[in-house]
Formats: C-alpha cells, structure tokens, sequence
C-alpha cells in the first residue's frame, strides 16, 4: 500500500477545522464523549478497515458470488469483516448505551465508516444496509420489533436488506405488485417478486431481515397503497433465534461490472403461500417510512462514490509522485532524466480534479452528518427544522452530482497510470467499474434531479432552498475579508446568484409551462445546483485553510482556485440553457431516433 | 439482436448525401468502382461482421487469452473471424488489383470496416493492426519489403503489430531503449524490451510481423535516434515461409479491464542475441515513419470509439422503445399503463447526446476517409496539400474528443438500462470497459491535446488551422438561406470565432509565457476545438437533412438542435478560460498534494 485509506489530515481538517465537530459534546446525547474518544474510534475503524476489510477488496472482486448447490458462497473474509465489525460494537455505535451502543454522534460514526468505504464498498454494503434497517426499524417499528429484530442486527447476528424494486418496478415504485395479506394472528401472507436486492441471500449471517415494500390486498393503487414490512429469511423459535425458513427463495444472482463482492439478488416471496411479514408502523405508510432508509441509503451511496473517488485520488497521486515520464514541452533534451508525472501540467489537472471532488465530497458529507446530529439532537426547534430542510434539499445533490463527478474522478486515475491504469493489476480499474453503480442504485441520478427540482426545490413555498441559500450567504459573509477564499467566494456568489433567479423564473414559469416541460431539463439544474454546492464548500474549506500556512493549506487554496476557474464557470452555461426553458427535449418525437 | 449492427440510413446519409461519395468515382484509381460496387463490398462487411465477429463478442470478453504450455490461447473463434475477413478480400481491400487487392477508395474500406467495429472492436483489431503495419511497409519499405512482408499480411497469412512503447517508456518515446545493431550481411540485431504490443503473440497466424521502433548504436539520443524495424516472430525458409524463431520472446499478459479479445502482450526482443530486424527506409527516421502507422491507428481508435458509442446508442434506444417504466412528471394515476422509457426527456437527453457522437462521428470518420483519398489521388496539388493539413489538425480531435465523448456516450447508454446496464446480461457494460482504453492508447488524450495546440494549431504558420477554419466557414456559407440549419450554424459559428480568436491570442503570447505555460491549459483547447468540429459536422448534415423530409430527417435536425443548444454553449466556457492564459495548473506545487 503506497497511500493511505485517508490522508489524517484531510479527516482532521473536515472535522474539527472546517466542522468544528467537537461542538457536538455539548448535546446532552454526547456529553460523556470528546475528541480523544471521537479519535479513539476513527482510529479503531481505521485499524479494522486497513486489517479486515482493505486485504480482500482485489480477491472478492476477481471471485464474485455463486451459487453451489443452492447456496451463496463469498469468498470467506467478507464474513470475517463483517464479523469484525459488529464485534467493534460499530453495529450499534450511534444507538443508545442501554442498547449496547455508544451513543455516538452520527458525524463521528461516519467519519469512521468512511474507512470502510474507502477500504472496501463492495463489503462495507452489509454492515451499512444493516445499519440503514435498524435505523428504520428504530424511527418506525414497534418496541417489541426493535427487541426481536433490531436488537439482533445491532448485535450483527442478522443482517438486514431493503426489499423494493422488483423486475418491472425498478425507478417507478408507484407499480410495485408484491401483495401482502392481513393473517388471523395479524402478521402478512407476503407474495411477490423483488429485484436488485443487495445481500438479499448469503450465509454470513444467522438470519437476514428484508424491509420489504408491498401493497395490502384492497389497498390503493399507486405508492399510496404500499406499506412498509419486516419479513426475515428465516422465522424466528421461541427464543428469538432464527428457525424455519420463511419462504423467501433465491431465483438468481446478478451478474455485475463491479460491486461484485456485493451479492445482488432476485427473490421471490411466498411463492407457495409460506412467506410471513411483520408490518412497521401504519398500513399503506410504508414509502414515507421507506424514505427515511432511502435519504441515508442515498447519502450512503454517495459517501461510498465519494470515497471510491478518494482511493483514486490516493493511488493515482501516489503513483504520479514515483513514475517518470516524459519531460517539460519545450525542453528536447533526451539526455536528462525523465520527470515524474506530477510535473506535467495535465496530471496536475487531473489530479486537482480529484482532490476536488473527493475532499470536497468527504467534507460535504460530513457536513450532511453534522446536519442530522443537529436535527436529532440539537434543543432549539428552529435549527432541528432547518437542518431537516437543508438535508432534503442536499441529499439528491450529493446522490447525483457527487456520483458523477465522483466517477469523472476515478477517469482521471485510470487516466494518470495509462495503460497501467487499465490492467488489473493496479486497483483503479476496479474503483472505476465499483463507481459506475452509484448513478443507477437508490434512486437513478434522474430522479435526483427530478426530485431537487419538482419537490426540493419548492416544497414549503421553497423552505429547503431558501434554507441552503442562506447557509451559503452566510459563507460569503465569512469569506468577506480573507483575500485567499476571494476567488473562490466570488465564483461561489455568481453561480449561487444564478440558481437563485433561474430557480425564481422556473417556479414562475411552472403553472404556464406544466410539470413535463418543467422537469425536462432537470439535469441541467442539478448541475447548477451541485456547482453552487460544490463552490460553497470549498469557500469553507478555502476560509479554513487561509487561517493556516504551509503546503497542506496551500493545497487547499489550490484545490479552491481550480474549482473556481475550471469548473463554477460551467453554472452560467447551464443557467442560459434552464433561463431559455428549452424544449429540445420535450419535442424530440421517438419516431425521430 | 434487437438493433442492427449501424443502422444502413445512417450510412447512406454519410456516405452519400453528406459526403457525395460517389464522386470518388471519378479519380482514375477508381474508375472501375461505382455506387453499386461500394454498396456490394460494404454489404459484404455487414455480413461477416453478423456472422463472424458479433456473436462471440461477448464471449472472448469473458474469456481472456492465457497461457498454456508457453502458448498464447484465444478462443477459436478469433481466428475463424480474422480468416473471413482475410478470405473475403478486406486486407487487401485499398491495394492495388495487381497485388491481388480491390482497389477500393479507404473511404468505402472504412465504411465496411466500420461493421466489423461495431460488431467486435477487441477482434478486429488484429486486421486493422495488420492493415495499418501493411501501409507502412507499402509506405516506406524496399520493393523486397513489400513482397517478403507486405504480401503475406495482404494474404492474411502473416499479421502485424506495433512495437513501440516500452516498460520505462509509454507516452515518452524519446526514451525507447531497444537497440540495433547492424550486422555484416545488412540486418540488425535487436535487443530490449516492448510494452503494451497488441496482437503481440498468438497461433492464429502464420507469422506475426512487428513493426519495432530501435536505437541503432551509436544513434543520437531522443526521438531523432530511432529507426523502424521489421522484426518477426519467425524468420523465413527460402520459399518465404515463417521457419525458424527469431528471438522474440513473450513476457507476458496483460490483464485489462475490457478490450480483452485483443491479446495484449510484453515482449523481449533478442535475449540471447538472437533477434534479426530488418530497417524500413533510413536509419533515425523511424519516428516520422512511423507516424504514418500512428496517425492511421489514431483515427483507428477514434473510429473505434465511436462505433462504441454507436452500439451502446442503438442498444439503448431498442431498450428504451421495449422497456416501460414510470409515468410523465404530473400524472399520478397508478392505473394507466407505465410508458416505454423513451418518453421520458431525460432519456431522450441521453439518448440525442449518443446519437449527435456516434452518427457525427461515424460522419467525421469516413469525411477524413475522404480526405486520405482525395489527399491520395486527386489531381490538384492544392486539393492533395489541403486535404493533408486538414488530416493534420483533425486526427489529434477525433481521437482524443471523440473518444471521450464516445465514453461519455457509453456512460448513458447504461444509464437507460438502470440496473440491468450494470449486469453482464446486456452488452453496455462491455462497451464501457472496452471504450474505456481508447482515451488511453495511440497517444492518450492529453498527448493528443498538447500535438494539437503545440504543433498542429501553429505549424508552416497556422496552415492547417487554417485550412479547417476555410472548410468550416465555406459550411456556413452554405447554410445560409437554410433555416432548419440556421440554429446549429450560428451556434457553430461563436465556437469558431472563439476558436480563431484563441488561437491567434496564444499564438501571440506564446514567446513571452513560453510553452509550458502555454501547453498548460491543452485540455481546454482541445475541448474548444472539439466543440467547434462538432458543430461542423453537425451543420453540414443539417443541411443535408434540410434537403429531405420525414422522421429520419427530423431525427438528424433534432441532434443537430441539441448540440447546438446543449454541447456548443461550453465553447465559450473554454475559450474564457484559455483567454485568461490560466496558470492554476503551473502554479500548483508537488509538495501541495
């Protein structure tokens, strides 16, 4: 390993210089904890992601999952992480001590994790599904569900799964057909079939507990018929371990360019009548409820984009430091030695896109972490709300706009090593093919930019927006007198300008132009909208490292610098195209391809 | 196969009524050819293609070369498609008829051979290694040359390669380490070692003829001191067959992320001083020559790229047209039947932004096929001069741009697949990874991009520049009173003028920044560049779309608006940055990462 999982002190600068994390020991949840605890657990995530997670990430992508007389083999070090995990106590490390958790700040938590991610995705999948189930089960189920099937995933004896799409349901959960069927006893007769379910069947766990979307028989057409239910692989004997098998079957694998140590499934449910579920909370609630693992699975995925961006960042620095090739245009003397890559002005471009793009995105989403610390936790009604509105409106922008930019990134690796960057032999084209997911999974980044323009956007007379504008007006106030964040803060405030009046003029626009026009150039918005973000938190990261000298600070300036000049310039172009309300799109016919 | 291999309306539109190939006719050369003749040959191509390359794509993808017993293994069905398309004529297809070839124009040889990308990049590329290594000994070589190793690649007994780059020398190959020393009776002995050698060791041919750049002894150093050799896998019996091993020995495989039918290969030349070579043309100008063989390959792998993006494009859109899924923005009645994915506009986004690529780009493929024949045979100095500037300038484009927006392409065309792009079930995954190598080899773009704005745009003081900038004002004359064109053509006109007006201003300030600073921001002229070709082609088939009506011809003005309104506007964004003779790129130190 040339590089490490993380730079330490991109993580410090996020998260006690950008963050000021620390401020979170004053919630009365956190007051037992401090730095030096915080630290304690980085450090320990570090250790097993490095020690349990990194070692196996080459094999089990050359060895993806198979079926063997019936049943789903992974190479055997991915339950070991797994188990490594859990025995961490990082199954329950936000929940509540009397739990067995150790009530850590979700901000610590993922600044843990993100060692995992940047050690092994396709692993680090199953503890972080589990973790997504629990935490739904924790805000929707009952306390005797939370005893009989949280409590066991916090433990990591089971591991948990979201059961949604199924194969002609993928984007459009409105046609989800799964049917579940009131029992005398008041437990469900769930039918259907579900697709893409990730670790949707293996043997690394006791037991696997599905959250499963399906609708109730009568019950509406459309999303608003869907309720939300537990249905575990296998039932449960009376001492709460897992017994006989709930009628969950395997139809098959999926075959994947990457994310391979990630088993993906199709299941069917109940095919003869023998699948049980358990439903969370009231009937036909069940997509709001679904949402609230969707908003974490969506920044998750991001998070995992962002890190497998970083990785890139890492190797491709590492390896441009070390490699010789070629000289400076100009200079025709073959007699001197060749330069290493980092010299050359390209890969310094490709190289500040990365850094860009990968410690932006690890700040960001920090930052989206600190924000549901507060929402939770903090005692003031009015900063819980605007950190739930800032939340809805930056979670599609770190979903979609991060993970393309974050597979840009892992380009541009590839594209430092060259032909070396190609070959397996190097890690890179494994980050790239691992990357190529995350614009498809948790909602595609389509529907990101629908979502953030048909309902973030807007909703409550524009709330959330508002809310993000003003967090970022906030931010060129600071950067008023720091002449390092000048460039960086004036090419933020243009692009932020631009998506206000182009957000005004569309939500103008709207009852003239409907919903199909409006939303045709949704992309187009997200773009804009993801530049302004991306502006804002290198303003804050150029603030932050203004009041500090030497190379690591200068890094970042220079980081802030190249997104100011190369990249926020792209707002104007997008903003023109959204101003024009073009139609291009709208009027293309299908008989014209 | 849902989609046909190109759709044929595609090419005609190209071939016939953009590019009015037919007057090809009128040269001597092809005075035997008509319209009918290139119709039967490209007709040929198709079905061997179908036959013979398509189906077991997928399969040499699944199943990389290895070794066995020393010996390179390829499934057989390489072979059996290499012999078609040698049995049917396509080695020789451009040759002379009395050398046994068809004495086709390379603008009707590159139509046909455009089916034979579409269908299997990864093998055909063997036949177009062997048809590029041909040219170069038909070229530069002896007489002798041409009947002792030419011949039998015509023949498709023997194939060829390109040996250039080296473990220690990729991009740089002013540091070629290989040597040649010259022997009593005339030939060389050659020693070092070659990387990345496509095609560079298998048993589907009878000899494998590398075309191997070295240092004779006592040569200068860098670039000035290499020379082209012809060094075979097996020297030969007195009847010309391939007899005794000459010392060419395989290190190794390389394992890459796609491209995985075409055998990658180390070489060592000569270890135990038994490696003979014999010297094209003179001594120390075997770069130069072998520029000939580069600048063929490049928009090789351009025109590979692009029949990529082409495929994926087809495949997509047969997806798109199949699949339903969701409903239109606004309507919430779960009741209707889902609409095919097509009639969602961000699809039709992805799907206008595959088709502007991979229809301009099969476009721009067989207009610099023209401009090799017209720059070949046409009478007129001027014409044979202008055509060959023009090749100049546009190589270094439809290499790097366009095979990064055939990646781009690629990148949507999963996209509309969702879950199912990811999976090996569908072919898309597999264009990404293979599409994927094109911006790294024959140059990779950043070389690509400093040729462009270092040389091509300035040298014999900015003829070739100019002769583009004639040919691309003579398109917007033309486009005058045609107002289904006015759109692409003002749009294309702003592109250009920032085109030229960057030019001259770089070129001005060249002496006092000097060329590091100048080459710096490359990357950002090249995208300038490729926007304003883009809009080129994309008004010239406009135009010619104007002349018809109907579906097909609406469908190539809808691409042509697209690009105008969403890909052009970028220009602007480049050219500002170049204006500002940005120095981020020279600034940022090592020691900041």
């Amino acid at each position: 390993m040339a590089a490490p999982l993380i730079d330490p002190r991109d993580l410090d600068f996020a998260l006690w210089r950008v963050l000021d994390a620390e401020q979170l020991t004053g919630y009365e949840r956190f007051a037992d904890h401090g730095r030096e605890t915080f630290e304690a657990v980085i450090e320990t995530a570090r250790r097993i992601a490095e020690d349990k997670f990194l070692p196996h990430a080459a094999k089990a992508d050359a060895n993806e999952p198979y079926l063997e007389n019936g049943k789903v083999v992974l190479i055997p070090e991915i339950a070991d992480a797994v188990r490594a995990f859990s025995e961490a106590g990082f199954m329950a490390a936000h929940h509540d001590a009397d739990r067995g958790g150790m009530q850590l700040p979700w901000t610590i938590q993922q600044a843990a994790f993100a060692h995992f991610k940047a050690a092994n995705v396709p692993t680090a999948a199953y503890p972080f599904l589990t973790i997504a189930a629990a935490n739904l089960i924790l805000a929707h189920g009952s306390e005797e569900q939370q005893r009989v099937w949280m409590q066991p995933m916090l433990e990591g004896r089971f591991l948990g799964t979201m059961a949604l799409s199924e194969p002609q349901a993928g984007s459009s959960l409105s046609d989800v057909r799964t049917t579940a069927r009131l029992l005398d006893d008041g437990t469900y007769a769930i039918k259907g079939s579900k697709m893409w379910t990730s670790g949707g069947e293996h043997e690394i766990s006791e037991n696997i507990v599905h959250m499963t979307l399906a609708r109730i028989e009568g019950a509406p057409e459309g999303v608003k018929g869907l309720s939300l239910f537990i249905v575990p692989r296998y039932r449960l004997d009376e001492t709460g371990k897992a017994g006989a098998p709930n009628g969950v079957r395997l139809i098959g694998l999926n075959h994947k360019m990457g994310y391979r140590g990630t088993v993906n499934t199709a299941l069917s449910f109940g095919e003869e009548d023998d699948c049980i579920g358990w439903i969370v909370g009231e009937p036909n609630k069940g997509l709001l409820q679904m949402f609230h693992m969707m908003n974490e699975a969506r920044v998750g995925v991001a998070f995992g984009a962002i890190m497998l961006a970083y990785r890139g960042y890492l190797e491709s620095l590492a390896y441009a430091r070390e490699r010789p090739q070629g000289r400076h245009p100009g200079d025709k003397d073959p007699t001197t030695p060749q330069l290493p890559l980092i010299e050359h002005a390209d890969v310094k471009r490709m190289l500040l896109q990365q850094k860009a793009v990968a410690e932006g995105g690890l700040m960001l989403a920090l930052d989206l972490a600190m924000r549901i610390d507060r929402m939770n936790h903090d005692p003031a009604p009015d900063i819980r709300r605007r950190e739930g509105l800032m939340l809805d409106f930056l979670t599609p922008i770190i979903k979609a706009w991060f993970s393309d930019q974050a597979l840009v990134a892992n380009h541009n690796a590839i594209q430092i090593f060259g032909g070396y960057g190609y070959t397996r032999d190097f890690p890179v084209e494994r980050f790239y093919r691992d990357n190529r997911l995350n614009p498809i999974h948790e909602g595609t980044n389509a529907i990101q930019a629908i979502d953030l323009l048909g309902r973030k956007a807007t909703q409550n007379h524009g709330a959330a927006f508002a809310a993000v504008i003003e967090a970022i007006d906030d931010t060129i106030i600071q950067a008023a007198d720091i002449p390092e964040a000048a460039e960086i803060r004036d090419a933020t405030r243009i692009a932020r300008n631009w998506l206000v009046e182009i957000t005004r003029e569309l939500t103008q626009a709207a009852p003239e132009i409907g919903p199909i026009r409006l939303l045709a150039n949704a992309e187009a918005y997200m773009d804009l909208a993801g530049l302004t973000v991306f502006g804002w938190i290198w303003t804050r990261q150029a603030i932050a490292a203004a009041r500090e000298g030497g190379d690591f600070a200068q890094g970042k300036l220079a980081a802030a610098r190249y997104v100011a000049r190369w990249e926020l310039p792209r707002a104007e172009q997008r903003a023109r195209l959204l101003q024009s309300l073009d139609a291009t799109l709208v009027d293309v016919q299908e008989s014209w391809f």
